[in-house]
């Protein structure tokens, strides 16, 4: 077991109706508010209303910029950071999900620097100067950037789609209102489910001796309130308990939490960013293609992965704890598809979303950064590559 | 499901040797610290002396204030805010256990105001005004005082044992090093055990509809953290994957993240609290006594919780989940009896302890403050006055 440092100062208001305490929340940055967003379907749910009442009661001068993609690309990111800096922003309110929250933030980072913010990514990567605070307002249970210091930004002029974590990059405060995710669709829903459970199956299978047990049964926890939940969204829109358990789920699957004594060595993140780094698919479609692939091919590449695997199956999917390991550990991952192909109806394959095989070897290369992954069981780009194949 | 406000702003640096990070963590409040410790017990292990140096090396002036006792007085507390006001302390180091942690909370808070510390706890509760920051080096798992902003306070003049929780008091830095809590005896770690466990259980227990899924199955899985890691620290007190899972359970049992949601309504520490102002004995020794009791009174006085006790038997004792609830939720309380008086070798009642009936009914009436408590099941002072009798 490692040394680890838990430090997550994100303030977070759960439940409906908390926006009372925006102004208060964002007052003690200053009056100067830049307004991040997406497509506008905040607009369309009424949420740009209630919290523009809420700003200008405040008294709060508010510059906007919205049209935030998914998969936000670094253009977003130079435009905001800018705006910041000839506006003489305060503070950054983000309303959204994954996307316009972690554009956001590097933004926030890009305003307090003079070169371009892409130079954040590329290496040699440049370090921070400091970052705006910021703010969020989420309407998606996804990537749980509304409570860590990560944000993941596309380049699409070279293919490119980065991840950085950095402390300052924590928001301040986060409002987590289960009711502004009642109009995701099913579609998106499932997707976003896909991501959480990833989150911590990146952290769950793990080389390291001695893993912290408390931890190990806390993320069993966390994904079994996944598979509880996400399919009574999908269901229900609008079942309040089935949004508030995936949405603070979502927090705590990637806050840094879970990762306490461990070296974090993803494996299907690095793989799904290429993916949707050259295909623009959502993110969290592309870990669920990946996911049961990759488990198969870590218990052929290193049997003694499946114990692990089988503790997976046990635990989270109630396989009968009797089983021999291979045969549990098997019907743990038959158990997770059935889950997100059947019980979240997602695609279950690249082929039926018209990707073929054109590009497998560049962006094995490209996930493995031209080296050997080291991940739980490591991967060259020929293993990266094969798990590709696999997912035709 | 209630709104929350999720909101814990301390820094932890957990594992070996972190304390090269005490003097970055104090100087940001100044030179002037106050050292505050128990017993001793820490110049026996050598942990004094690493702290000192660490201090000598940091510049800063040392004051101190040794003999904190177990349920501490107030009178330590009014002895440690006059030196902080005497000497212009600029932050608290606490090192030891919760007794140690929550006397300094109340001396950072006392050290703020010109009245009598107690009278933060007398009816009429006189409002803080401000607190000292707080750093501490936790060498007792048990109360979570090193991640709250709690503390517990006796008056033995009046046989008070109070506790007030306030968001300022929480500590800024805290150490948690597993290694200190090797030389913690066996029954000091069993009491600490039954302690981090009965945090857990109050939160448990309550009769909220809609509470969190996902709180409630990581709450079983800290129940169960505790409950196999216990026995090892009392077999192996330096099993270090013992300790750092039993220390950081202790932590995360009651720092507000498992209440998540819910309105707090506990049962067994009130109860206890006039059990240890009476007679002194352990926090955590009366509160294993008294838990066994207090759920065989719930299943009698309220059948309908019968469920929940069969829901902790089958989830936190592998209790065969095929059972009738009634016969499953009494195998979780022999069960739960077993680890506490068996496994961690606590005494199980109040007369092996030379504690009689002479003053149940007046603890029971404090323990009510004179009215029904509201908790799981509503207690009146009778019913309160029943389990202390089914301890005898």
């Amino acid at each position: 077991m490692k040394n680890f440092v838990y430090n997550i100062p994100t303030k977070v208001y759960f439940g409906k109706d908390q926006l009372c305490h925006l102004a208060e929340s964002l007052s003690v940055y200053g009056k100067r508010v830049l307004l991040t967003y997406g497509g506008g379907s905040i607009k369309k749910v009424g949420l740009y209303d209630t919290v523009m009442k809420e700003l200008n009661a405040g008294g709060f001068q508010v510059f906007e910029l919205s049209g935030i993609e998914p998969n936000p690309r670094i253009d977003s990111v130079r435009k905001g950071a800018q705006l910041c800096k000839d506006e003489n922003i305060d503070v950054i309110l983000a309303v959204g999900g994954g996307s316009t929250l972690d554009a956001s933030k590097w933004m926030a980072a890009g305003a307090c620097v003079d070169h371009d913010p892409w130079d954040f990514f590329q290496s040699p990567r440049k370090p921070l100067n400091g970052a705006l605070p910021l703010v969020t307002i989420l309407t998606l249970s996804a990537t749980g950037s509304e409570m860590d210091g990560g944000g993941v930004i596309s380049n699409p002029e070279t293919n490119d789609k980065m991840g950085r974590m950095e402390d300052i990059l924590y928001p301040r405060v986060s409002f987590l209102d289960p009711c502004n995710t009642f109009t995701v669709s099913p579609y998106q829903t499932a997707c976003g489910a896909a991501d959480i459970l990833s989150h911590i199956i990146e952290e769950y299978f793990n080389a390291e001796e001695g893993n912290l047990f408390m931890i190990d049964s806390i993320m069993e926890a966390l994904m079994k309130t996944v598979v509880k939940y996400a399919p009574i969204a999908l269901a229900q829109p609008d079942n309040y308990e089935a949004r508030a358990n995936l949405m603070w789920a979502s927090s705590w699957a990637i806050n840094g939490f879970i990762k306490a004594g461990k070296t974090t060595a993803w494996s299907c993140h690095p793989m799904e960013h290429q993916l949707s780094a050259y295909y623009d698919i959502t993110h969290g479609l592309g870990l669920a293609i990946l996911t049961p692939r990759w488990m198969k091919h870590c218990m052929k590449a290193l049997p003694e992965t499946t114990q692990k695997f089988a503790e997976f199956a046990v635990n989270v999917f109630d396989v009968d704890k009797n089983l021999p390991a291979a045969e549990a550990a098997l019907a743990g991952v038959a158990a997770l598809e059935k889950f997100l192909f059947e019980d979240l109806k997602l695609t279950s394959n690249l082929t039926d979303l018209n990707i073929g095989r054109e590009h497998f070897a560049d962006m094995a290369q490209k996930a493995v950064e031209g080296g050997t992954m080291k991940a739980y069981v490591a991967l060259s780009s020929d293993d990266v590559a094969d798990i590709y194949e696999a997912c035709l």
